[in-house]
């Protein structure tokens, strides 16, 4: 404890980018609550992310608090008199020293100052570097969609971190290939086969402008699209989910107290839902095909989802798009 | 059971009168729930109110709820095809016949056709006509408050049916009202100090231009202006409090799918918080204050606040604005 | 209206048998509340369910709110003075002749006296007559489990009235089953592809002694299991899940005022909430398979799922168990 | 910034005592989400609350939280191998130098390593130290009620941590305080009379055998206590309720995974419910007559509740007991 190895990191997602502190839309759901998501208590009361969000390690969620803290008043020092930071997370210590405390303010301020634009790394990156999903290497993974609003085509996107899931329960487009591959499984054998030590962390983004209550039901539908890769939620597992809007700058503080705001009616969310719960789904399978195989602490190995054999299982049960 | 006497009605609001049927944006709480709301589930999801609000007897929810349907269809045949409507109640059963089921459609039809504007009929009138509060005849009040916002004076009412709470609890002005006023309390003696079988439905209406996640922040502090009246809510009593607010007509069903809505910033909602608690606790009084005594079911008495004896308490407590 | 046809009906569960007024512990969850499920309010506040769940159309739940508390005082003249009973219920309009008010108290009656034990019957029954389940003929399903517990083996099962989904969305054993079978659909075409009219209400009942927290997680997974038949639970859906626990007679009104109950820990839910997952997955998918096609109001007609069909889809994703 | 003054500190509560790791059943309630609470999905989905419950300033929740994980590490390194703390904040930042960080990993070790039994200290110590209520010095207060169960008399005591409210609002006993106690308000004329920058952290303890649903019924109490001292619960308050209760030990961890424990019945937690409004309405009171005078950064003076002028005020209405 204390000398490693390090298998962790920190994500940080700034909803407009990080010099602009415009607060957005968002609501949050937590599937099963055995995690932490700091910051929900005033989102859910004001029906605004006022800040960055950061995912971490479970024994690491105090370290970055207080940097996320410590970054504002130094990078903005005329920022709020008080700060409410979002941070997740989930557990690593199969493979990371977690009780090593390993995350230092440095850590997070490089997560901070160097959040960009573009694609977005996947796999064993930030707070995935040591996650677990379905008994196979888990990590970070994304995926998006164009929706077709009533006005304007809107963007769509989920980021999840995927530390959950025993092998027997992993399913790919509706195959089992997690019954097919039992092959190299930590847990299996040694635990109750719906034992988890695990989570998923997930963060719907949207340009669709969203008022706090329809982005709640976003965030709902990211259970949704998780089941469709196989999970059942276990009683140890974090599952807690995030959604915001970038539409509507300068909602939370409009200069004369009253704000203008465009919403889509309730009826032409319908698209929005399913590409949640879509593009959760791909998410989840991105992470897995992302993420690398890992030696951690102790010798414990966790491999990654073969790709060879997965496309053989899936062109046996005729879901191959070749 | 079925002769009567029949000591109960129905209340009927509608929140931009009964020709209108745009939805409002709404929210609601339900402090202690022992007692029924319907239509708080697609409330709660959509954000809007989509009808009327009727309140009455516990065991006449059901001729309401369907009486509301019928009514919608033979006045309105082209609206839309399915409704959920929205219907609280108290318990009236200890001076109301209940269980004679006498609340009939053309019951609920009267009290819809005849819904007009203007000032709200006080005491012992539509589903408070046979209600109890703090050991008094309770029934409907109200109370309103105007509150400067940032660009307007808004206003903002609270309409309440007080069919709760115990005698030696009742305060008023702050003053221990009820531990000097002990005769004539029916409950006292026989039932555990703290037994009740009332409940409490409050509406907060205001033209201040809120969300729903705002507008449930209002129904929260019905709560706070019920306890500066001494309710600690019981186990029995089923508190639930509803605020909508008439701004932002045509947000629920825009003709192109987005909506373009005002919404006033947190950080002016202090004075609308305070507004609600205080017309609240203003309305439970007035509903006392307004209550004539009545005898029901059984021989069953329930007296009056006497006002003259109130006047002297709260002068010997140096409370009276004389 | 008023003359049918007529295409719905009512549903009775008891807990404890129908003599046997014992509340049990229950929890719920809503998945989306575009529906209506009456008495969650006591439910939710005191742990318990106190009555028979009804399931009903959507117009009809007043005349079945109003026949319970009838029948109840009639079977049971020394039952408790009120009464606040939980109702549920789908949108059945398509067939249905549902502002016709068809559902009188005698069918509420008939359905509660006539409740027995045994085999459920699935599909065109009860509340589950008139539905419509991805375009097929939907209706009543059900599903069960043995869990092997720490002490014993419990039972789970899981009964669903399904009136939701798209054709393009039904997934069966994971595979594609609705893009495949794109004859007979009602709404494609006509309508956007994610706009729905139905609901599904689901009911979990197990022997394994839960408390209210844990039984909400169970009405939670739920949603998992629907998910796995491709539903994207779209804006006009009523997904609303109880479960509740036969464990524990006596727990709410015990002699002294204290109960001694039973509980498993956390830690042992595991194979309950797969359970649930598991069996509603498949009730929904037995709903489809037992309804027959029918033909209902202005000639609508709605067929069942081919069962031929379905079998050649499967095998050829190698998912026939032959 | 960071060279202090440092007016703040940790307040730390064992449930069993702080060699005793068995968690106990617990429920929370948010009033106001304007704060934080960390811990309180676990609890939620759990329904207990599995280690101590510690009490700092806003910005000195990472530390803490940090500092009680390592704690937990170092002095019972077999205790399960994750944790998530609970750490509840109010903001200090007019008499603190809250952007110093100066809470470090050895305040929390002593805070945790000195915690005993007892009389609790009151006013100006721990989490409480730079506290203002009421625009007086504020802090941590407590009282209790004895509550006659069904079978024994159980104990209810609540610790209150009071930051919140403006001057004008404040009553004791009823009495309207704070409208004639104008001197000395030091945010009094330059904000908005609604304008809070503080919150309210209370924990309820029982011995009664209570459910987390039950517990949860308790902390909603809290809210109504708090109203009886004027607060309208701000906008920017946080105000954040926790109830436990140390009843049936053993009941998350059983040796065969099915725990036996007694619950009390709703019928009988009326006088629970009662004592929870009525303590905390004095441990607010008694937090104000307990607090000191202080003067904090950048010469930042509060006064105390002047203890003559009080007692002189519920004379002149009549509400001294004498």
């Amino acid at each position: 404890m204390g000398q490693g190895p390090v298998r962790t990191g920190v994500t940080a997602v700034f909803p407009r980018g990080k010099s602009n502190h415009d607060p957005v839309y968002a609501g949050w759901f937590s599937l099963n609550g055995n995690g932490e998501m700091t910051g929900m208590a005033w989102l859910e009361e004001s029906g605004f992310l006022h800040g960055p969000i950061l995912i971490t390690n479970t024994h690491s969620i105090g370290a970055v608090h207080e940097a996320v803290i410590a970054w504002q008043k130094m990078r903005f020092p005329k920022s709020q008199s008080w700060s409410l930071p979002v941070v997740g997370e989930t557990w690593d210590g199969y493979l990371n020293d977690i009780n090593g405390f390993h995350v230092k303010r440095e850590h997070v301020f490089q997560a901070l100052d160097s959040a960009g634009t573009g694609p977005i790394e996947e796999g064993n990156v930030g707070g995935g570097t040591g996650m677990i999903c379905y008994e196979f290497k888990g990590g970070t993974g994304t995926s998006s969609r164009l929706v077709a609003g009533p006005d304007a085509t809107f963007t769509l996107g989920v980021l999840v971190q995927a530390n959950f899931g025993r092998r027997h329960q992993l399913l790919v487009a509706g195959v089992p290939v997690g019954k097919e591959l039992t092959e190299d499984a930590p847990f299996t054998g040694d635990r109750d086969p719906y034992e988890e030590e695990g989570s998923i962390i997930a963060v719907v983004a949207t340009d669709a402008p969203l008022l706090p209550v329809q982005l709640r039901r976003l965030a709902v539908r990211v259970a949704l699209g998780i089941a469709r890769t196989g999970s059942i939620s276990g009683n140890s597992s974090g599952d807690m989910f995030l959604a915001f809007s970038t539409a509507n700058p300068g909602a939370a503080n409009p200069e004369n107290g009253i704000a203008r705001i465009e919403v889509i009616s309730n009826d032409h969310i319908g698209a929005l839902l399913s590409a949640t719960v879509m593009a959760t789904e791909e998410a989840v399978i991105n992470a897995l095909v992302a993420a690398e195989p890992m030696v951690g602490r102790d010798g414990h190995r966790v491999v990654a989802l073969p790709h060879g054999r997965l496309r053989e299982i899936l062109r046996s049960y005729n879901r191959l798009n070749e």
